[in-house]
């Protein structure tokens, strides 16, 4: 499985203000970039903190891109993917609408009766991990089910996670010109945190974009 | 007066890991661009968080610009700045050698007797604000002393505050390859952070340097 991860984050990595309400750091053309990368990939994932915070749908944007996929057989919207080991996505998030078919990521510790509305909801819900979701089992599930290019739009703790377990191939940042600060402002990756053999990515393209850039690592 | 503030930082916006140890994240051209910088600069100034997490020299590493700057008459090195309400900076700090002029920007709360040991170890200390360095009012007396470009290499509180004021003119940031992560370690910009009216910068260059890219932001 490929693992991409796309964000957008200020002058000073931040995805967010300290108050974690959504904001535009990027531009139409970004968006446009974002919009194919969706396309491309079998399915979106994103932390429940995201859910909790912007309650995003995850869908494809373009009429075309989405006739082009059902043109090829796909369903028309990439999956969508919920990392939230204690069911705390609300019943009445939109990644729970009928626009995609949607994964929910839990663990041992999800309680039943969360689990089971979420089945009613349609989602698929897959278990691992005691208190918290094990990714990298969670991943091996997700390519189990047919999933060969997972796109990850954040917020920093799953980044991070995916970082620490090494799953990440691929982190495209597009660097906004807002300066957001804050000691307590969701970062591209929060987590614990590395204290030492930080991952070394190498720089693939670097380009201007809308009014920042475009920064594409890999991760050898 | 022109206030340049640059820093290194990682893929995800860190200038260093929760540990607040000093990590490398540039390498041998940001570097020497960041020596040449000092060199045009009149004084080079930190938040005491750096001073007591890195022990910098803040000085010249180049003999050329070193006798450059000797050639127009100018001392060998830029005056150090050191902004440190209460004088936390150790009287054996690296600040205080006399390789360069230093100057303490403290607030009025700072102790008589630490004030007294700074002035004995030769810096000129600069007293504004109440609790806090009022930074409005110490660059503006900076200027007085001669102080045309100021540099600012950090950290991301000071960096912050000085976004805060309005003070920035432009922002050298260098974004190198490391993953650091870490909801508590330093960003580029921290304090409180912005929760509206963000400032907006303008992109002037984006290019590869080192491992990593260059970015030079204007303040409009
Ligand atoms: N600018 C952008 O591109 C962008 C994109 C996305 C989000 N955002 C912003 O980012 C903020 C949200 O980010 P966030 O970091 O708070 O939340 P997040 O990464 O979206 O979600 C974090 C949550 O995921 C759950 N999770 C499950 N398994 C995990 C694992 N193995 N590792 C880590 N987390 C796991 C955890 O909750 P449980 O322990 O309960 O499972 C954790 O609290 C919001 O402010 C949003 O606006 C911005
Ligand atoms: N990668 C890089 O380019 C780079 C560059 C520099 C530093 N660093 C890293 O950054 C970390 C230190 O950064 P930091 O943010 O903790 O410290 P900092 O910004 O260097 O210093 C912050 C301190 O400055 C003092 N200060 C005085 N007046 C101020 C004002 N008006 N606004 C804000 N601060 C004021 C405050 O202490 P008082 O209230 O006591 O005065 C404050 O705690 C270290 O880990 C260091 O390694 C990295």
């Amino acid at each position: 499985m490929r693992v991409v991860v796309n964000a957008a984050m200020s002058v000073d990595g931040k995805l967010s203000s300290r108050e974690r309400t959504q904001i535009e750091i990027s531009g139409p053309d970004d968006f446009d970039r974002v919009d194919q990368l969706r396309a491309d990939s079998d399915a979106v994932m994103v932390g429940v903190g995201t859910v909790l915070a912007d309650d995003p749908s995850l869908t494809i944007d373009s009429d075309e891109r989405k006739q082009a996929r059902r043109d090829r057989g796909d369903p028309e919207n990439p999956a969508r993917v919920v990392a939230d080991s204690r069911v705390r996505t609300p019943p009445d998030a939109t990644v729970l609408n009928d626009a995609a078919h949607t994964y929910l990521l839990v663990s041992q510790a999800a309680p039943t009766d969360f689990v089971e509305q979420m089945e009613e909801a349609g989602a698929t819900v897959l278990a691992t991990g005691e208190d918290r979701v094990n990714l990298t089992t969670a991943l091996g599930k997700l390519e189990g089910e047919g999933v060969e290019q997972l796109m990850v739009e954040g917020g920093g703790e799953l980044i991070f996670s995916l970082f620490q377990a090494d799953l990440v191939d691929e982190l495209s940042v597009f660097v906004g010109p807002k300066v957001i600060g804050g000691r307590d402002a969701p970062t591209l990756a929060d987590g614990d945190g590395f204290t030492e053999a930080f991952p070394e990515l190498e720089l693939q393209s670097v380009e201007r974009l809308d009014a920042g850039a475009l920064l594409e690592w890999n991760v050898p």
